[in-house]
């Protein structure tokens, strides 16, 4: 759709046609339309959106239009919206929300539905409670077939995903069924001739990201979610799933980049907030860099007896950061995929040893090779090499250990990427070098 | 489970257990049971799944496992299997097979489906083409709820998802009907009153990224595939999507760490692939470092003049090569989420900069006001900060443009992270720095 039209239109007061519009247009494209919109033609916009799908358009919304909308809505407008909205969209929306508009929606919706959102917004942030919904279908074990289908065809359209449906005893869960399967079976099986009995699920303090890494292992639609007495409470539907994974990776390459991470898009935070989630590491590690500094200053001498040593630094520093960077970046990346943990990690260093006795004599050696025909100086070359040899070695071994030390210690290992080890492994490279230096040239220090 | 007892019970021959632990397990869990078999065990427990299960379990496996199985099934075993497997999932297998196994395969199948798997196999890699199902449920307009619903209980059971049904005429695409809709709707409503027909498709050719994000943007189960001449081919199903989206998340990161992205596992891969992944990049780096070494080189009468200068590289370049990652990082994450692109390029730049002059300012007064309470220096304190702020704003800018750039081209931006950035601000700030020092202690080069 293209944004000029629409805003033309709509300008214009042409309401049948904007109506029309709004009609075949999904509500995600629909969100991203209105936010380029004026609170006040926002506000006409929405109630032109066909009810049925006003409420999807509602939940696509960002923070600031929906508080708006919310601030400016009658109260029998609220109502509407809080009956179609799904009850993890609004437990969403709450969170955001200033009190007093918190308090507009609680006293929008009846006790129960009350009750059921209190519940939710007292789990843990960033738990699967706070993430599921609780409408999701419950069949008995009794039902045939053909009564779970006249079932939901009576009670499923207000249900975030009829897909999955739960065959619960005394709210307890005994198994599952695939709409797949209620659609292709003989109407005649019951339910508990065809339910799933090894089920996948989690409690309502499971850590969201350990529920996305659930759905993509084993491709899941939606999963229940059960309280401490393994009653069903919820589920967690996969478009959670996703989101939870689009952020979590977006958090975890902010930490990576030496960047707080924050919930607000690049354009959403303003520069004062960019410059605060920055500042904090950039003052660490250039902290920790003034060390490097001041070891070098210790070998004041040595750079005043051979000057052309000065000029290897950056090289030295710049390879031992990107050995590290290398090997902790694999590492974060598998300990989030699960590929490995803690106790792999003697496995770990001896492969990455091995990598870097590889890596390190072929680099030594172009390296080497040049210094020799460019300074024809072998001492100087051999000072070089060995020193890299050294460097790629230790950062390496640093590189993929650190990660997994985080881990272990319940760090997101995401902070000890290439940013921190850069700065340490600069430290460890200037200390080998001069050390071999001093040494092969006889140097006093 | 637990492999040990699996294991025994394997080895005690005590088929009647190890079959009834099967029955209940899940497919990915008993592919990631498998894979800690020998060879010949993995034969044998293989031929002990069920038969409803046994082609998930295949399609879970890792490569080696599948070529050993398909080498070693019997004609009748091998048909068996290629029936139960999804297109797809067949593909996928042809596609990392030796030739003489995949010759064995494309002649277990009947014509109709190698020439499927012909077309699919021609697709160019990564398409949508590729990684596509022919499997789906095509509706009839004229059809209605109770009509549908018997189609799929009669065909639906061996398509991949037959959650979104697709409305065909002549081949082309009229409108998309979900299962929900099906189940929840009256009886007697056609497909044409149902169906939504604002579709979101993709073409045979459009790159699997692009389609990962039309999911996880629209929630999406299923993605329709349209060929050159707008008819339908095939779908994409959401669990392939949740895999392209780790596969491309796990390449950009590897990019980011300056080592060449590659399928294989950690483990899975050898130290010497490992090396190979790394040195390319090292070398390109460790080069370029070699300038600012060279840089350097050309001040020797600088730090001749006032050694301490030398101490304050490693600051400066990590600094530097800090600011420029964080911008970086924050432009590659906001570009694969779509969050903006190139045309953006001058609100970003004015954006890094107000937040590098506030970044830049907080850190050269705390480093300008240690070093003068340390040395008693005020031209030394007055050369560092200028230096750390001029550092800045050009590190924060090149972050910034150079994926920017790199995506305009055509290029993973994932490349303009970290390790190349730091490398190329080194030069930069090493340049400024004994520029600004000549100048002020006037210095003669």
């Amino acid at each position: 759709m293209n944004k000029e039209i629409f805003m033309d239109l709509l300008q214009a007061r042409e309401f049948k046609a904007v109506r029309s519009i709004l009609n075949v247009m999904n509500a995600v494209d629909i969100a991203a339309l209105m936010s380029e919109l004026e609170d006040k033609e926002l506000a006409l916009a929405f109630r032109l959106i066909p009810k049925t799908k006003a409420a999807d358009v509602f939940a696509n919304m960002n923070n600031s239009m929906q508080s708006y909308l919310v601030e400016i809505f009658t109260e029998k407008e609220l109502k509407e919206l809080l009956d179609e909205l799904f009850l993890d969209d609004t437990v969403d929306l709450l969170e955001d929300l200033p009190a007093n508009l918190v308090t507009r929606i609680l006293e929008a919706v009846d006790q129960e539905k009350r009750t059921k959102i209190n519940t939710l917004l007292n789990y843990p942030e960033d738990s699967a409670g706070s993430v599921m919904t609780t409408e999701y279908v419950d069949l008995k074990k009794t039902d045939t077939v053909r009564q779970a289908l006249s079932h939901i065809k009576r009670t499923g359209i207000h249900k975030e995903t009829i897909y999955t449906c739960y065959v619960l005893e005394h709210r307890r869960l005994l198994g599952i069924v695939s709409a797949k399967d209620l659609m292709t079976m003989d109407d005649d099986l019951t339910m508990e001739e065809l339910m799933e009995t090894e089920i996948i699920s989690v409690s309502t303090h499971t850590d969201q990201e350990e529920v996305a890494k659930l759905f993509s292992k084993y491709d899941l639609l939606a999963i229940p979610v059960l309280d401490q007495d393994d009653l069903m409470v919820g589920i967690v539907t996969f478009d959670d799933a996703m989101d939870v994974i689009e952020e979590e990776t977006t958090e975890d390459m902010a930490l990576m980049g030496a960047v707080t991470p924050s919930e607000k898009g690049y354009f959403e935070a303003s520069v004062f907030e960019h410059a605060k989630n920055r500042i904090v590491w950039l003052l660490v590690l250039m902290i920790s860099a003034t060390f490097t500094g001041m070891i070098i200053t210790k070998y004041e001498n040595a750079f005043a007896a051979v000057p052309l040593l000065v000029s290897f630094i950056p090289m030295l520093m710049d390879t031992g950061g990107n050995c590290g960077s290398q090997s902790s970046t694999l590492i974060i990346r598998g300990l989030a995929l699960d590929e490995f943990e803690f106790k792999d990690i003697f496995r770990i260093m001896f492969k990455e040893f091995r990598v870097s006795l590889l890596v390190g004599a072929f680099l030594a050696l172009a390296n080497g090779l040049r210094i020799f025909l460019m300074y024809k100086d072998i001492s100087l070359a051999i000072v070089v090499s060995l020193s890299l040899v050294a460097t790629i070695i230790i950062s390496k071994l640093i590189g993929c250990t650190l990660p997994l030390f985080a881990k272990k210690f319940h760090f997101d290992p995401a902070i000890m990427a290439a940013p921190l080890i850069t700065t340490i492994v600069d430290t460890c490279s200037v200390m080998i070098y001069f050390q071999i230096a001093t040494m092969i040239f006889h140097l006093s220090v």
